[in-house]
């Protein structure tokens, strides 16, 4: 399996140069390999979102891809470094929950403690291991090293808790995760379950207290400055409004409950 | 003609990861593509801004790139994916006129209507063309793909109307067309127009009431501060204030009026 | 030396297509180059902190970078356009003072005014020699040419003062010179300073009239929302807050003094 591409998910920005620090450190080892950013504009030690948008997007990546994704309040405490192989790619991170929707989606092949300090670059600040410790340990794993050569098989990982939507008769109760560039809100009620419960029949969807009428297909079925709940690219039930911010139009945001009535 | 980089321009901002998520799609297709950031920055459904940015650097790149355009209000509803070959480019882009500068400048060789559904992804998103047709297209081109299997032969196109900059005796009236990063406000007025007209003979800029002398060399010519008309890196009039901010010293805007007065 | 890499450092931001026009000129004279964004976002024309953003990252790219610097106030003036071989790395950059930091670290084995034409643009703008001079510089050195080829040897070069600790009897008082994304600020107090004069002595931390006690070894052995002085990535003494922005939550900035008081 070809290993050829790293991508790049941390809370860095793109202002100081520390994305650059670790490019460069990567380069320096793999000078083949192929960087690919997701985002450096995680909100500041946001786990949660970093998780969220990389489940949304690793899937799209060439099998043998590695993600490298640094959200990483408790650097330089003992949270350990780890690498794991689920399905068909790596991901390399602090040890803090940041994979947990992997874990749901993916079959776990082999976690790995980054623990050999051969791979390490040879000084270890106390507050920058993306650049000290992963974003080597993604170099080397691009070239082809054996993971078990970057530190000690381990069996547990440290995973966060997922909202789950709630059903009950009639009712599919959900809440907004994310909230993305354009102001669209992203709930947890994914389109399988919708189809699964709802299939074709009537419903209503509500937000906030404004009543949506049903999943649209698209945006051009509403008027501009409307808002509707369609299902979005990531595959879950979203809140927009056509041609504007709906975070800003209907004041809402992450923690949002979104509620599906269906008969 | 060597087809190996790919330029991206979009309004998807940074923070989400659908950039990512094509990019994903696009070296999974074509591991070896350049790929190369113009701007993710466009303001939300701003066609006439991508364009715009378009305009002022596609012609920089090798002549075979793929200049991939995604600012799509209309996604999901009936308009049209197209490829256009222009000049020595490539164009690929939501049929929504955002190429109009391109139309004006290029001659266009061949248009071609995505409908080719063998290089899509399997399942086609309602709010995410970008991914799933666009990104593809723009791949599978990459690796030398004839156009037309893409799709279909087409022989119109969706255009913008450009302002354009009226002339009357003695007088050229222009307006901004957009501000950048530094604050300097960007003209319709072509240095080769002013040329043409005004020569080398007397003449007198004028914005918003601000009268500024004439034409300047560069930044250097006016003390700190001073506000000052030059020729900018994309062949326009721009103004600019040395510096500082021309659009918040001056408080003028996108569709500000400007004129030159010359004897 | 391979020369394969050049990363880039601009205040263009990533709005314009400015730096996508840059990117376009280089890969046309070099498609095989690997290019590498540290910032585009240094603050409008602050030559100070695109230096210090420099220092922090170029050590960690591979032996041979070029690294292309353009936060260029004087474009259009009489300053110079110059390339400086110093230790294993290239620079590029106006003569303005940008490179200062690094002509402290490094040997600079030679220095080279950009003035044959020949490896320019065509066309030069009076307002973006980044995209007519020095991208072009950029990708012609990265192809191999040599030095000499590109302009004229000299000899001087334009530094700017580096505010330097000031050491007397048990007190050392420094500046914060850089504010990062976080909001740690980052002083120009040296681990290796610290470490000369005051050991493992009795020490005590002070900021804008908060004392904050000794040097931490990581965030985590502070509180949620407490302050503290550690050693940052950068080998410099940065004053955090756990979990938050320090410049917000204590009310400083560049330039205010930090002071370590020592037996």
């Amino acid at each position: 399996m070809d290993r050829g591409v790293i991508s790049l998910i941390t809370d860095f920005g793109t202002r100081d140069g520390y994305v650059g620090a670790m490019k460069g450190v990567i380069l320096k080892i793999n000078p083949q390999v192929r960087l690919v950013d997701i985002t450096h504009e995680v909100s500041p030690q946001d786990i949660f979102e970093a998780g969220f948008i990389l489940k949304n997007s690793y899937r799209y990546f060439p099998d043998g891809s590695i993600h490298l994704v640094v959200v990483d309040p408790g650097v330089g405490s003992k949270r350990r470094a780890i690498l794991v192989e689920a399905g068909d790619h790596f991901f390399i991170c602090p040890d803090n929950g940041v994979f947990t929707f992997i874990y749901e989606l993916e079959r776990i092949k082999k976690i790995v403690e980054l623990t050999n300090k051969k791979y390490f670059l040879p000084h270890i600040s106390n507050t920058f291991h993306g650049r000290d410790i992963f974003a080597p340990a993604a170099a080397y794993l691009s070239k082809g090293i054996p993971l078990e050569d970057l530190g000690e098989i381990c069996n547990d990982v440290v995973r966060f808790d997922i909202p789950e939507p709630e059903t009950e008769r009639g009712i599919i109760k959900g809440v907004i995760l994310h909230v993305d560039r354009f102001g669209n809100l992203i709930s947890n009620i994914p389109e399988v379950l919708f189809r699964e419960l709802v299939g074709k029949g009537m419903h209503e969807i509500s937000i906030g207290g404004e009543v949506l009428g049903d999943i649209k297909g698209s945006y051009s079925e509403v008027k501009e400055e409307q808002a509707l709940a369609l299902f979005g690219s990531s595959g879950y039930l979203e809140i927009s409004v056509r041609g504007q911010d709906a975070r800003e139009k209907l004041k809402l945001n992450k923690g949002s409950e979104v509620k599906v009535v269906y008969e």
